[in-house]
């Protein structure tokens, strides 16, 4: 078991986050997008886990609450990976922990939902950053998200 | 609910499976192992379905097994496609869809499994024929393979 503080994640690793994050922060909105409709190609199913998706009529580019929410989860995700060797640990603003813990936990968001938006995100990446892009950049990126993601599932339980 | 059997599957959209697959098959053994790297790649927990992979200490692309059985899976895949607008309906070979029912539900094979499967898929016959790829194509081989799901799952079932 490896606990949420004091997880490798090394200066080389940062300074590979931080430079693809800030070329990819200016255009956070249409990223955020990618990654999610990226998410939903992988696995359509996956959007039954969003109210504002189920009860849709509207073609899901076209979801008025689609972007928003992906840009606030993108951002989130990637600020987390940019603080995480500063912080000492993960940090997310806007919410906590325990909150993101029981949201995920409240909708049935299982092992393969983790993975594919992993999968999801990374490809994201580096499509937005092509010139940047290495297997020590996938690596970085991939580390800082599984922090996260066990700091999320660390949290799932009903909340009280 | 639609059935088995009838559901559409045009002429051309039988052309566009034909023609790409017999650009395929002379190389099956090879596609076939990146398809499901690429299944492993998205989703590594889904590694845990197959018993060779589970107990085995040797690294995926290494395992005896892999080639093999995914070899197996990829070909009848392709073939039910193929054969389905002559045959009139899903046919599998060297098994029956019965018995495939009974083992993707002994396994718990669930929804997300076969979204993530069809997604590397396409994604591995778009790699193998970009020359002949298309939105059509995409939607042949999509269509094929989600008519060989229904048929699998109408049968997911515990073997008597």
């Amino acid at each position: 078991m490896s606990t949420l503080e004091g997880r490798g994640f090394t200066e080389e690793q940062e300074a590979l986050v931080v430079k693809s994050w800030n070329v990819m922060k200016k255009n956070s909105a249409e990223l955020a997008l990618k990654f999610f409709l990226k998410i939903f190609e992988i696995a359509p199913s996956a959007q039954n886990l969003f109210s504002f998706l189920k009860d849709s009529k509207v073609p899901l580019e076209q979801n008025p609450k689609l972007k928003p929410h992906a840009t606030s989860v993108f951002m989130m995700t990637c600020e987390s990976a940019v603080q995480l060797r500063k912080a000492g640990k993960v940090t997310v603003r806007e919410s906590t922990l325990k909150k993101l813990g029981g949201t995920h936990f409240k909708y049935g968001v299982a092992n393969e939902h983790f993975e594919v938006t992993k999968f999801a995100l990374l490809e994201t990446i580096k499509e937005a950053v092509p010139e940047m892009w290495s297997a020590a950049m996938k690596n970085a990126w991939g580390e800082a998200y599984d922090q996260l993601v066990d700091a999320i599932k660390s949290e799932m339980k009903p909340s009280t």
